[in-house]
């Protein structure tokens, strides 16, 4: 082992001027409030997957961007990990009576989301200025940069063919085999990205799925190369061997050939992690994996927790200032 | 007078085979309910003005037609006279806080309406086949057609330029005089507006705004020789000299260069009337119009009374079978 660090180290998160945190959905989006909690306004960048963007009704969705945004603003239903939590559903029960696709949960107040967000792209304003007057508009201090402009589409090369993660998570409901991931586009980052990333004191990569949400990201020109020379911090998105959230579980061993564990995290990043954030407990079956771990509580139950985690991972990444 | 009847005719309704009506929003599509419910299911046929189809939130909105197709369906709000019953309006307050166009009233169920047809219309689907899709999900038995699949704008010239009739209604709140009135694109009318125009026993021009919901139909290529053939009888939407909802009150005086009246509506539509139905007591200060006058109660308070209007309609037209 590499020296792994069980004690809750004090809060220094006040001295933090830029990190950056890649971010996919729910897991990754908890831990940016937390992180967005720790630090002083502004310090915050977050780059958040868009690989899994898509069109539906005619409106432009940017799930994991909107879930970020949402639990940033605070507004984000917590139980259900997807949506607003003062939410109602009529918008879609009349699609739905009327014939249309119905397959697909959008609320009455997300939908609001997707009508403004499409109408400025359908009048030339770029993915990420739209993100950033609407994250605005819901009071968000931190700066959410959607991780591109032009369309970088992931897709599962599943036993029943190729997918896209929509269609394979809600409307299969996970249950064709993944066999590879691929991504059709190779945009380069938004405007901010790689700035962010240059000048960050700390990267941090959120307990997000590496293959759907973090490898997007990191696919981009320009993105691995500028994480080289950072230090960057990942938080394990398996804890006990099983995923947190989601189809991660059973991702990693037809993925990686290996059973899911933290130690399939650090080796799916490979060279790019100077340091690993585990759950308590797990840190004891990892073996020599050889970076320094973090082992303490990484499962946020509620905005204490969420900010708890972002104080330890400050408090770890101390040692790379 | 060339004969007015003030007594109630028994009802003969149920004898009509093919009975056209033309309509703009509220007072037309309440006679048209009151028509569907007397005659036959499939008898009535309605062609609906879509001269004030405009595009919100990049979707398209047939404010007449939806008026129509809610009324007949039996979810109409009665009081308001546009949008549904049973409402909430959660994405217009959402795209408000965004900073959207807040402008026009646009609720949770009606917006599924707009966006069904906009991913139908963009997909090829023409306006009269989607609308005939989502009249018969919310279970229509009237045959609904808009009255032309390319568009037909309605352009309102008045003391402050040209504006759309959305603009000017909802927009100005009816403050600019209305000078005159155009309409931008003279297409064909959709399929089966003609022919059923044709065939029709009997073609009711509804309680609707002369000017801008049946001059568009009117103003359509072939319609009018098409009515030429076939008796029409005009319900009057002038009572007391006064439009029973909507501006045509303030409409006649500067587009007719006369007060409002009944008589000014007789005058209007010219020699394609047959027949007139009045609010009773306005036949007093008609004089001779030319054509025979039914004098009966036109306004619809309720469901009952639509039915009975439109049981002294068939009654009155009886003369012309």
């Amino acid at each position: 082992m590499s020296g792994t660090t069980t004690t809750k180290a004090a809060a220094t998160a006040t001295a933090w001027r830029r990190v950056v945190a890649l971010s996919g959905g729910v897991g990754g989006a908890r831990l940016l409030d937390g992180l967005q909690a720790a630090l002083p306004p502004g310090a915050l960048t977050a780059i958040v997957n868009t690989g899994d963007d898509f069109e539906h009704w005619g409106l432009y969705i940017s799930p994991d961007v909107d879930t970020v945004v949402y639990t940033l603003a605070g507004l984000a239903h917590e139980a259900r990990g997807w949506g607003l939590a003062d939410e109602t559903f009529h918008a879609l029960g009349m699609v739905s009576r009327l014939g249309g696709e119905d397959w697909f949960q959008l609320g009455d107040r997300d939908l609001a989301m997707h009508l403004v967000r499409t109408r400025a792209l359908a009048a030339g304003v770029s993915l990420s200025e739209i993100t950033a007057t609407l994250a605005a508009r819901l009071g968000v201090a931190t700066r959410v940069l959607p991780m591109a402009d032009a369309p970088c589409r992931t897709i599962l090369v599943t036993d029943e063919g190729e997918l896209s993660f929509q269609d394979w998570l809600v409307r299969r409901r996970a249950a064709a085999t993944v066999r590879g991931v691929r991504f059709v586009g190779s945009p380069p980052p938004s405007p901010g990205v790689l700035a962010a990333i240059a000048e960050a004191e700390l990267v941090v990569i959120g307990p997000s799925n590496p293959y759907v949400s973090i490898d997007p990201i990191l696919s981009l020109p320009g993105v691995r190369a500028a994480l080289a020379e950072r230090p960057v911090v990942a938080v394990s998105p398996i804890v006990a061997g099983r995923a947190v959230k989601g189809p991660l579980g059973e991702m990693i061993p037809s993925l990686a050939g290996r059973g899911a564990s933290a130690a399939a995290i650090v080796a799916h990043y490979g060279s790019l992690l100077r340091g690993l954030v585990v759950e308590r407990g797990d840190e004891s079956d990892l073996g020599d994996v050889g970076v320094p771990v973090c082992a303490t509580a990484t499962v946020m139950h509620d905005r204490a927790a969420r900010r708890a985690l972002a104080d330890d991972v400050l408090a770890f990444a101390e040692r790379w200032r």
